[in-house]
């Protein structure tokens, strides 16, 4: 990496940690700056604005939660293990991000009601990620874990919900047990949509390795 | 009401509509005073200081929501139509303030991680209501119509995390199907605690008007 492109990712890391803590609103070139021990002139030089430093966080944000949370999974055999490996690795990332604040969350307050750039970067990212998890809910039942009737858009709603009440009784409430809930609310709504047991045959392939 | 409690009420009702807009954070006497066309002097004289206003704004929100969405309900027969009402009423009242933001929700955003007497009342008032839920899901319990292992505090997990998830799907996502999908995660959720058919007997008392 080129000097120049050094100091953009360091910029950008510590802004990311900064919207961590003050929400991406709370984020100003000056804050950055401070961080930086740079001037303000230095930090306007890789970034033409706030709101390109503003986007420019949402985007490392999203790379990191791909990296940590989607691609991994990828590793998993399609059908639930997959599911359960991108949910479960989502809840272990919230739990890390109770202290420091999800942007995610704390992004859609901020930004529900406030039109323009920043906000369209933010619903394409949880609009990507909702769609991954409708990919890997459709190929569930594809492979016959899931009953043919699931509506992969409630499930999905439905996990949404988990998450949100994670950080709404954790980071308001102080209830200690929210993750806890939130697998549990997944087994038992897999529960739900899992379909009936099936012939040895139809098993196969998930014991390929035995 | 005598003139300075009439004076005091608009004042709040004011402020509520504000608060709904811009978030309790957003609030200021100076704000509340030009929507009143009246001095911030005059309103200082009702409210010593911009805390007390945001104060009296969470408890005017929390004696509506209670008038509203609790009260009615206790109407309805102990067990299922009690908590069905509940959450019926508070997905209708979430829908209502789609447009103009929930001060819970948006309150959780604020507070979260900023202590003090607004954050107490906050957290206090969710409680509250939280307690009610669980206080009508034992009862269910109770008359037989949820099983006994019921676990009322992780249904009170799920059922906020549906009202968390209409508020972020619909707000910040503009999906517009998720108070339906609010209402049949609720059914679906029952439908995995309740209790198993019970004998004609323990059905009679629900029947009682037939």
């Amino acid at each position: 990496m080129r000097k120049g492109e050094q100091t953009r990712a360091a910029i950008v890391e510590a802004a990311l940690e900064l919207a961590g803590r003050d929400g991406l609103e709370g984020l100003t070139i000056g804050l950055v700056a401070d961080r930086m021990r740079m001037s303000k002139s230095g930090v306007f030089a890789h970034f033409g604005s706030r709101e390109d430093l503003q986007i420019a966080v949402l985007k490392e944000y999203e790379k990191r939660f791909v990296e940590d949370v989607l691609l991994p999974s990828l590793n998993e055999g399609r059908g639930l293990p997959r599911l359960e490996a991108m949910y479960g690795r989502w809840i272990d990332r919230i739990s890390v991000e109770i202290s420091s604040g999800c942007i995610y969350v704390s992004g859609a307050a901020e930004y529900d009601d406030r039109p323009g750039p920043i906000r369209d970067e933010l619903v394409g990212m949880i609009r990507s990620w909702q769609a991954e998890l409708v990919r890997a809910i459709k190929q569930a039942i594809e492979v016959g874990h899931l009953r043919a009737d699931t509506d992969p858009a409630q499930l999905v709603f439905v996990l949404q919900g988990f998450v949100l009440s994670v950080h709404f009784n954790t980071r308001l409430m102080h209830n200690k047990d929210s993750v806890t809930r939130a697998r549990a609310g997944f087994s038992q709504l897999i529960g739900v949509y899992r379909a009936p047991a099936q012939s040895p045959i139809r098993l196969a392939p998930r014991n390929r390795n035995l």
